[in-house]
């Protein structure tokens, strides 16, 4: 077992001193994805870029293939399968990597089992790499994928608001069509200064942005200050202060959420347009608290509907 | 895409000249396995040593790993989750690997979806490699998965027959307990001879014995000549030829199916004890026959029920 494969969504394996980074992602009808909110092409698209995420959060940058296992039901249109594969492959055209082999099935739901493998690059990112004094980077903005969720469901707002067009289309887009962070890991490779390691922790906030940095804390032993005005709101993002809620914990934003020495964090935020120093690690046993000490509600994390 | 990627069962990827072959097999409740005739430690025995066939068959003799994308009905019991694994330890204990990853999800039906990753050795069998003039190698009896099937679901048997004790259990455990043809690639691997290169065709017999030859002819566009007296039948199996459908078609055996150079062949068989030459392969439009050229009824094949 190598350097945080429990902590961590993927794992490696070493060939000839190459190191190849593996990710199995599953995604079932009704709990991943619905047929009513996303069409199959989005569906494809969603299915590669997510698995692409987790390879890129642990510091892959060449996507090599993918291996697809599908179960579906007898029912199924072939049409369905056709713009399923159709996305799949504007997503490997966009990110890199092709489809190499794969089983299918058929059974009562539509299941979609997706291995991704990659090659290893420093900075090899793992949950548990954050050392006291790390400043936290966020590559992005949190919270637009599931107001696109709530937009496509008709479900209640936080506040009844209106939101602007241009939001609206952007949250959409972020739940339909999530984009991996591979802007933010070329430029955290080509800006660390040449005095620090390629030591680095790092996932990304697909389960949400409090969660991903509860995980690190878990997996690196330590405490997460977080300034609350330095977590990034999108433009026209309504004002009202519950709406933070799905900032902080609205799930599948797949920004890089990073812990870095403090000139390497300094250099992303320079480099990067949206990267934010958002917090700083410290010693402690596994907690998150504002800077004000005010502890962050933990309940509410993880607490996301995937579609 | 590389060579017999398209109609073999796994992918290879190459990392700085070294190939690694990459198997995904899905396993859905109810299609693929069955609490009422398997045990939760079976399935997972089941899960790991199907898959190891299909790289064995490919001639990886070094399997690397596995992940595990697992969907269970949120009222599955935990017991049957740790007998699972327990199952498939069982079988990397034996045959190697161990698993690095994977993820989980509940969902309606049970779902097992294993990729496996094993090293590419000399020789690499492709369905596609056959060329007239070649022996057709089995490695071992066929028909007892079928067998144990029968015997499991108190299926009627093609004729009313006492089955010896012995030819019952070792037809049970073909079923729940199959074992990768490991010590026949082996042997493959030791006895070539000097003269004949690493070309060879494989494929496993997971399907049927037929269906696998099947499969080789059509992947290279060749006929299979086969010699109904020179397949083994297992000691005391029912002397009856309507038996010999199970034989034939039954599936979910695990020997390999190799064409290979006379010499090659004969080598194999000599040295392995239940190897055995069945035919051989000439030109011709993709079909099989019996020697007495009696086509052979392709309708039977893949037929097989897998639990």
């Amino acid at each position: 077992m190598r350097t945080g494969q429990i902590d961590d969504d993927l794992a490696e394996i070493n060939i000839m001193n190459k190191g190849l980074l593996i990710n199995t992602d599953l995604l079932v009808e009704k709990i991943h994805f619905s047929d009513e909110i996303s069409n199959a092409k989005d569906i494809g698209w969603k299915c590669i870029t997510t698995n692409i995420s987790d390879l890129i959060c642990s510091g892959s940058e060449n996507i090599i293939s993918f291996t697809v296992g599908l179960v579906l039901p007898p029912n199924t249109h072939w049409e369905w399968v056709e713009n399923l594969y159709e996305g799949m492959m504007e997503a490997m055209q966009e990110f890199g990597g092709e489809i190499i082999g794969g089983d299918c099935s058929c059974g009562e739901t539509k299941m979609i089992s997706i291995t991704a493998i990659g090659e290893m690059s420093p900075p090899r990112l793992h949950r548990g790499n954050a050392l006291p004094g790390d400043y936290i980077v966020s590559t992005g903005f949190h919270g637009l994928s599931r107001l696109g969720l709530a937009l496509l469901t008709s479900e209640q707002l936080p506040t009844e608001v209106q939101i602007s067009p241009e939001l609206t289309n952007r949250a959409i887009k972020a739940h339909k069509r999530p984009q991996p962070a591979v802007k933010a890991l070329k430029a955290l490779i080509e800006c660390k200064p040449e005095s620090t390691s390629w030591r680095a922790a790092g996932t990304d906030s697909s389960d949400g942005l409090i969660e991903s940095i509860r995980g690190i804390c878990q997996s690196s032993n330590c405490q997460a200050v977080l300034s609350k005005t330095s977590i990034l709101k999108y433009p026209d993002w309504p004002k009202d202060s519950i709406w933070d809620k799905w900032i902080l914990n609205g799930g599948e934003d797949y920004e890089l959420i990073l812990t870095l020495p403090k000139e390497w964090a300094e250099a992303l935020s320079k480099k990067l347009k949206y990267a934010q120093i958002i917090g700083f690690i410290k010693e402690g046993k596994p907690n998150i608290f504002w800077e004000n000490l005010e502890p962050i509600n933990l309940e509410d994390s993880n607490q996301y509907q995937h579609f």
